[in-house]
């Protein structure tokens, strides 16, 4: 027997939307928090109510909304993501190194792009809910992530 | 060769935004189809034409469109996640339990937003489609959506 | 130590939107890249600055954006979904055939919705990205994507 519960629906006039270009500069297979990005731009644009769109530009890398808390979950998702796409699976594609077709599979299973409703201007993530770039090359790279809003600007 | 058609554009004016709380009480792993609780959210804004949003704010469970006819589908989906992120891997972060870190693996793999098109007040999923909350914790949650509407309302 | 760069937010009204019914014949498994039919979706309707969202209406066939460049890569991912969701796992839900449970799965670690930022008439893909639909059943099927756009038009 499921039970739910619904608030009543706050309704709002939809009147602007922003773009910005968020250039992130990774340090090779790993997490790359961006939570912090993400509410400065809300904040510079005076965003009220509505969606915040994050967008990745590229095919070896994912975005992703993980726990923020405890760093051994990053680190074992990391395994999971070596069972789950390994290096040594005898790739055809295998021309820009060992490292890349597995980065395509991960992009497969992971995220491209996110969307995140926004109210009094701050993202509604849950408590343990922190925005991550998840770079899936072994060296280092600069990536190209766009972010968007779409919504309602507070008065000024 | 790959043939395609698309229909003519149907282009509106985009006027209100709406945001709601949905509450859901999970009663251990599995799915909980909340695709009634969507139309009525839709209902009671008057939605006309735009885009339905759903956000889950827990890294522990998730949400997904399934086929919404045979129930054994959620059993054969439950097994392959079971495959895919096993309790028994060896997970360093295992305080909260052997259920904790696979359920990590699972919102990676799986959605944690959603969106869908509404047209003429109806999201528009396919015949076989339901929205699932998906739990992936051994223990009863009590789980909050945020639903989200971009578009256009009926004049009333 | 991480560094990132943003630049400066775009900000400009939002007004209208539109909607497109996309039906792709595919050919059995694999890809059928769809990135022309969404910009001229675009181009039909003069976007200019916004988001593009397309929704895929089935739970046997699924979203992706990946390398548009070689070939190959699409023959690897078929295999790592082979992989991920084997056809003879035993599978419960079997009625519809052996390929049937395994497309189910695959639309559960896949996307069944994108969402890509516009600007200046453009979807915002990096150089690498082409947007895909996957089959996942071994016959060809008639598949609908609804396509959908939120933002600003160019004046005419």
């Amino acid at each position: 027997m499921t039970r739910t519960r619904r608030s009543p629906a706050l309704t709002v006039p939809l009147e602007i939307q922003a773009q910005s270009l968020l250039e992130v500069d990774t340090s090779g297979p790993g997490f790359t928090e961006i939570t912090r990005e993400l509410q400065a731009f809300l904040t510079e644009i005076a965003a009220d109510q509505g969606l915040l769109t994050v967008f990745c530009r590229h095919t070896s890398a994912s975005l992703t909304i993980q726990e923020n808390a405890d760093p051994d979950v990053q680190r074992d998702l990391l395994m999971a993501l070596d069972d789950l796409a390994p290096r040594d699976r005898g790739w055809v594609h295998d021309t820009e190194g060992p490292d890349d077709m597995p980065a395509h599979v991960r992009t497969l299973l992971c995220d491209t792009a996110l969307t995140i409703p926004v109210l009094e201007g701050r993202a509604r993530l849950g408590t343990w809910q922190g925005v991550y770039l998840l770079e899936h090359r072994d060296r280092p790279h600069r990536r190209e992530l766009v972010l968007g809003f779409l919504g309602r600007a507070r008065r000024r």
